[in-house]
């Protein structure tokens, strides 16, 4: 079978309801089986997610309260692409780490684009890491961004991760991604992020480990 | 300033909006400031997400048309926490490998448990580790469900990642986690996965990886 043979049609799309920060979407669609049906999903714009290292090689990371966990997530700064700065992505990396940190960025890098729930949602997360990050201007926050901002070690947040201790999976994935992509290239000694180009599988081969 | 200053509190709750899969929640809340506010967010249950190995060490992968993000979308088998199953998240994990793939696992393991958007919704994924998983059953999908199965590679799972072929995040947290909880217990010579105790600094040290 072909994943051809697992698409959906989509015969009609309107909005169902709308709150602050995102729609509910409702497609009329067409089953594989040629059967009618309706989807629901959480329709909302893309965000980005920054992991920002500071010349000294630290993190700068949020504290922020989190309303629909109703806890405060220790985590990266993050933001929702607004129209005045749609098709520059890394303009909207730069804007959300001024506003929620402070911080400005010498250069941003983009890291990978995944889909965080794309069972529930369209919504992406570009995440980007940021160098040479310095304070320069104070934070500009939205009404109800409550936000504390710190700086830890990279090994700290990616044990965080690996521990557990650190549930926000933006945040996760922004760590993990970098910190494998980082031993990759330490391994290789190659500088800077891995190229995309590099075969995996030879690497973790060299690196002794086999899966499964 | 102690996190303790960015609480809100909530008010009043209601169900503002209601669709299959999900409600939206009108929570009325006090900012730290003393000022009054609302916060809409996604209400949903939690899911299980699991990275199932076959004997022969292959990963049972799914293939499976995403109406939200309008492609096929290759990852793991998930699916939603359903009451019956309420307090047994292992169970609801043996579920759903079973309904979606027709694999029935040997035994399950904890992984992680992450927050996938804990801006905008509520819902947790548990991630889980399944071994000696065998073809045992047909799959059982739900109406809305047309979903192919496969077998691949850990090792091409992992490079889809890296190289941003695969963009689905919840397959990308439980197959990056795996591989950094993996590669630092094949690093130390222990046998399966590596116990939360071990000291993640002192690893990436002896690995010669200094970050940032």
């Amino acid at each position: 079978m072909d994943t051809e043979d697992l698409e959906w049609e989509t015969v009609d799309t309107e909005i169902d309801y709308s709150c602050p920060g995102f729609d509910i979407r409702l497609d009329s669609v067409q089953f594989p089986d040629g059967s009618d049906g309706e989807y629901h999903y959480v329709d909302k714009p893309g965000a980005v997610v920054i992991l920002p290292f500071t010349p000294q090689g630290h993190v700068v990371v949020i504290d922020e309260w989190r309303q629909a966990v109703d806890h405060v997530n220790r985590g990266l700064p993050a933001g929702t692409i607004e129209t005045d700065t749609d098709g520059d992505v890394e303009a909207t990396a730069a804007r959300e780490l001024r506003e929620e940190t402070g911080y400005v960025a010498g250069s941003f890098e983009h890291l990978t684009t995944v889909e965080p729930s794309n069972g529930v949602t369209n919504s992406v997360h570009h995440h980007f890491v940021a160098t040479d990050c310095e304070p320069a201007a104070s934070q500009n926050l939205d009404h109800n961004e409550d936000i504390q901002v710190a700086t830890t070690e990279f090994d700290d947040l990616l044990a965080g991760i690996l521990d557990g201790d650190i549930t926000d999976a933006r945040t996760a994935v922004s760590v993990m991604q970098y910190a494998m992509a980082h031993s990759v290239a330490e391994w290789l000694g190659v500088t800077g992020l891995r190229e995309p180009a590099l075969d995996h599988a030879q690497v973790w081969n060299m690196m002794g480990v086999s899966f499964g």
